[in-house]
């Protein structure tokens, strides 16, 4: 099993996993259990791009520069100062006879794991990029390990659509899986509700069978949310507030969601949740000593959970909820014409 | 119920609970539903100790100084690189006419709730403390709030022992628990199996029904445990490479437990534990990203928890394991011997 973690392509410092490496070998001739991806674009991690263009001050040609001297130097595109990556967009180019990725060559797809522990090498300079966007067309070769993640993108949908639901789809996944361990109609508050992760998560929740209970940061939001039919009601709050959450939820909830991706909102999270509930932390904001000595510090049994980014089936899951949910897609498609 | 988190107690910055708040009112005058605890020793939490131990290259009167300073700063024993606290024990002094705590005047308590959100004052410079050691003799006055867990030390075992084993009483009782949703005989993979919560999660999950695999740094550790009885298996590892941590255990667990208090030990457990799988992360040097980050990129369906520090009934548990499983309390006893 190990070797198809990618240990093979770590350079250096040897023994580490890809992600803490910090140089990957990026030779585009595959193993065995190996997929190689031609590279059509690239969507850089929000934080990485900032960083870059904070540097440069907007310099499009010297932002540039640096993304291309990052994935020479790194053999992936890892940002040495956020820590952070992104994902990619290309066509499957060859698939080794062990791989046990279900992908065939000439299929679209989207790596649902990071840039940061994904082998790449850049072949066209970025010549079609501006260097003034996260999204980066890109020519070159990604490869993909045997224990990997890819979605091959649906026909029906716009492939940036697919990329924004895919970016967050561990979320709804995981609340279907916690939330259906509870017996008759538990109810679920989700802090964060009228974002991506958060519309997911309370659309999983219904339809797994629960009452839900939204707490959004605004008017604007709770007007959003208001009329998509997903949450049974809403309330306005800020998330880091410990007693305006244990106010707005009211009577504690069964499984509360974090999906606000900002620090301090674990408090309130615990605060909101009944004995014997869940906590699921979808932020990676998440302070995980925060949370442990919070419930501990308010005597709270609740079960907390980090939310991983995996639950097998869980692409197509969220696609199909987007698909079977129009007001879904609506706040979808209207965060991505924000963007 | 908001009153009696102690919310009133929080100077900075307003509106979050002690736990998370920069600096708390230490003041020693009670209001109605607190308790003064006349406090006798602290118990620094292992990643605090190592770290302050670690900046100061081992200078006990430097260390001693930063305890001071943190105190004094911040009206509680809350290390700010490493956000972990510990606990303390003490004599209660005076409790206020609404407390719910089952405490009167005169008993020997120890704290269940972490130094990060009891308030503190320091009144003797820590005079009868080396710097050398995570048990700090200490004289000053701290506060209990409402909502809050403290432990009646038992009249049967010397009052180190009883701190040390309340310090790490999640530890077993959240094992037992995860540990009994699995049917038949699962695996149980314990790293930093030696320490205190790992030895008494190691038997808390034998006593469970599981079958126990411990990972431990040293051999010396293994000639600790071995004979103990609380192992089936024991490796030598170095729990943060993650290689060798899934080669040592094999065969990938059921539940992995996360007693190794060094940061980088998440993909190290996330890999060695089974699909299906639980890995519990009592280690307060856990990287909630780093935890959420490496379960995607590996693919791994595995359950991760937050080690909750409150289960109902737990320093009643642990007390239990250690009276009724001799090799417990001798493994506590020569770690305190040895302090």
């Amino acid at each position: 099993m190990t070797g198809s973690v990618g240990l093979g392509r770590v350079l250096e410092p040897k023994g580490v996993l890809p992600q803490a490496a910090w140089r990957l070998d990026a030779d585009p001739a595959i193993g065995p259990d190996e997929v190689r991806i031609r590279v059509r674009r690239l969507n850089l991690d929000a934080a990485s791009y900032r960083q870059l263009a904070g540097k440069h001050e907007g310099d499009g040609a010297a932002i540039r520069a640096e993304v291309l001297e990052i994935v020479e130097t790194r053999g992936k595109m890892h940002n040495p100062v956020t820590g952070s990556g992104g994902m990619l967009i290309g066509v499957v180019d060859e698939v080794g006879p062990d791989s046990p990725l279900p992908v065939k060559p000439g299929d679209l797809v989207a790596t649902l794991v990071s840039l940061t522990l994904t082998p790449l090498r850049i072949t066209d300079g970025l010549a079609g990029w501006d260097g003034l966007s996260e999204q980066v067309p890109a020519g070159g070769t990604a490869i993909l390990f045997g224990r990997s993640i890819v979605g091959v993108l649906p026909d029906d949908l716009p492939p940036e659509l697919a990329l924004a639901v895919y970016d967050v789809c561990g979320a709804p996944a995981l609340v279907d899986r916690v939330v259906r361990g509870y017996p008759g109609t538990p109810t679920v508050a989700v802090l964060g509700g009228a974002g991506k992760s958060g519309s997911l998560s309370l659309a999983a929740a219904k339809r797994a069978g629960a009452r839900t209970h939204a707490v959004v940061v605004s008017e604007k939001e709770r007007d959003a949310l208001r009329g998509a039919g997903l949450a049974d009601e809403i309330a306005v709050a800020d998330a880091r507030d410990p007693v305006a959450v244990a106010e707005a939820i009211g009577t504690p909830a069964d499984v509360t969601v974090v999906c606000v991706d900002v620090p301090g909102c674990e408090h309130g999270a615990i605060l909101a949740t009944a004995p014997g509930g869940t906590v699921i932390f979808f932020s990676m904001a998440t302070s995980f000593s925060a949370a442990a000595l919070g419930a501990e510090g308010l005597a709270a049994d609740v079960t907390m959970l980090v939310g991983n980014g995996f639950v097998p089936g869980h692409a197509e899951f969220a696609v199909g909820l987007l698909r079977s949910v129009p007001a879904v897609r609506a706040l979808f498609e209207a965060r991505i014409a924000g963007d």
